[in-house]
């Protein structure tokens, strides 16, 4: 588990949540060493300053507002350096088997007969709970966590946008839970409704959190009642919500 | 954040699921330079190797079999040591918020007005997830990611114990997420029972994982129907269910 990142080998990394201190060892020691390093918008900078200084750092972000590279350019780039006996670090922020589409890494790593490790990561909801000292799990109050996200459905025309927890729940949601939301999208209000139209109490205390562990950072305290799209700062935003937020 | 540990401050942190190269740098940091270390059962002699050999180390575990230390003695070893302006690392298998107790020292340290930090780790969902190579949650499959516990319900006199979900859900399973169970005690049949009466599908996949990132690691691989007790090794384990599973 120590060594090097290996010729030919492509590695699955999280990233964790932008601090470096927040990296695991394996993740350090194999982002010091890869041939290639090609990361997710959202890896932080101070994360990259430690790749080797001879990698060949090629960002594959896919946000809003950047050149866009497609799910396969990335399998190109991984299979094009791969063959080439290149160590390839696909660096993911958070956890990288969470929300991050690795399944289809995964998927065309196998086919290719390319072989590849996964090297997990601290995801954003572990690292905000930490920063705001509250626990994700209470015994009397939160005996499940929940990681969901959210989209926009596409709008029909002449009607506005419309978010929506994607998909809806099957019957009520869980009382004794924990909701952690990535990706909510811009409309919390909106978002905020659909949740409380889906069983969860308006009363229950909801944290919002804007650029999580930068210098940037906003946290936005409320509940799901009073939330306002206003008080919430740029993404990426992450809701934590449920009674065992303090 | 790299600092070294500071006198009379309690760091609750996670030492992950126990191969020392899933610490994080900020860990590893606080466990070269603390005064006094108190780890649960679960966390590993390797991550322990690692702390300072002048450190005074009292395991704190809890488990069946161990002298037993409650949780307000956990509390006044934090207080005793902190208030001698001793460094103390709290150290806690996987992510410390996630169903280790934390809120309750949370609030103690916070009562008795002891300063403290907290620092996230890898649970273990993801550092099984990881070696299986198989992602969490899937665009087609699973847009929702679970973690719950399971408990054994106090036996009637004259009845066998029995094991649920703690607490049952309200109303149908969501069928698009992926559920990890943490703790599911040792009557996996009766779980996947349960599961399956509270609406999961009884051929959703199911991973059984013993001792998950050691070397007596064993893995059981099937479906919630065909799930046997006997073919799972000794805890911990942990369970992976649902359609993202490989």
């Amino acid at each position: 588990m120590n060594s090097e990142a290996q010729p030919g080998v492509v590695y699955l990394v999280g990233a964790g949540p932008g601090d470096p201190g927040l990296l695991t060892l394996r993740a350090l020691r194999l982002l010091q060493t890869a041939d290639v390093v090609l990361p997710d918008d959202l890896v932080s900078d101070e994360v990259l300053a430690l790749a080797s200084p001879s990698a060949l750092v090629v960002p594959v972000g896919k946000r809003c507002g950047q050149p866009r590279i497609t799910q396969a350019g990335i399998h190109a780039l991984m299979l094009e350096h791969a063959t080439a006996t290149r160590s390839v670090l696909r660096l993911k922020s958070g956890d990288p088997l969470v929300f991050g589409r690795a399944g289809e890494e995964i998927d065309f790593l196998t086919e290719h007969h390319i072989p590849f490790e996964i090297v997990p990561g601290i995801t954003a909801a572990f690292a905000v709970a930490a920063e705001l000292k509250t626990p994700l799990t209470d015994r009397s109050s939160a005996s499940k966590l929940i990681f969901a996200t959210a989209h926009h459905a596409a709008p029909q025309p002449g009607t506005p946008a419309r978010l929506e927890l994607a998909p809806k729940w099957d019957g009520a949601f869980p009382k004794d839970a924990t909701l952690v939301i990535y990706m909510p999208g811009r409309n919390f209000r909106l978002l905020a409704d659909d949740l409380i139209a889906s069983g969860i109490d308006a009363e229950t205390p909801c944290v919002a959190v804007s650029k999580a562990s930068t210098a940037d950072e906003r946290v936005h305290r409320t509940t799901l009642k009073q939330l306002e799209d206003e008080a919430i700062g740029p993404a990426p935003v992450l809701m934590l919500i449920g009674y065992a937020i303090r």
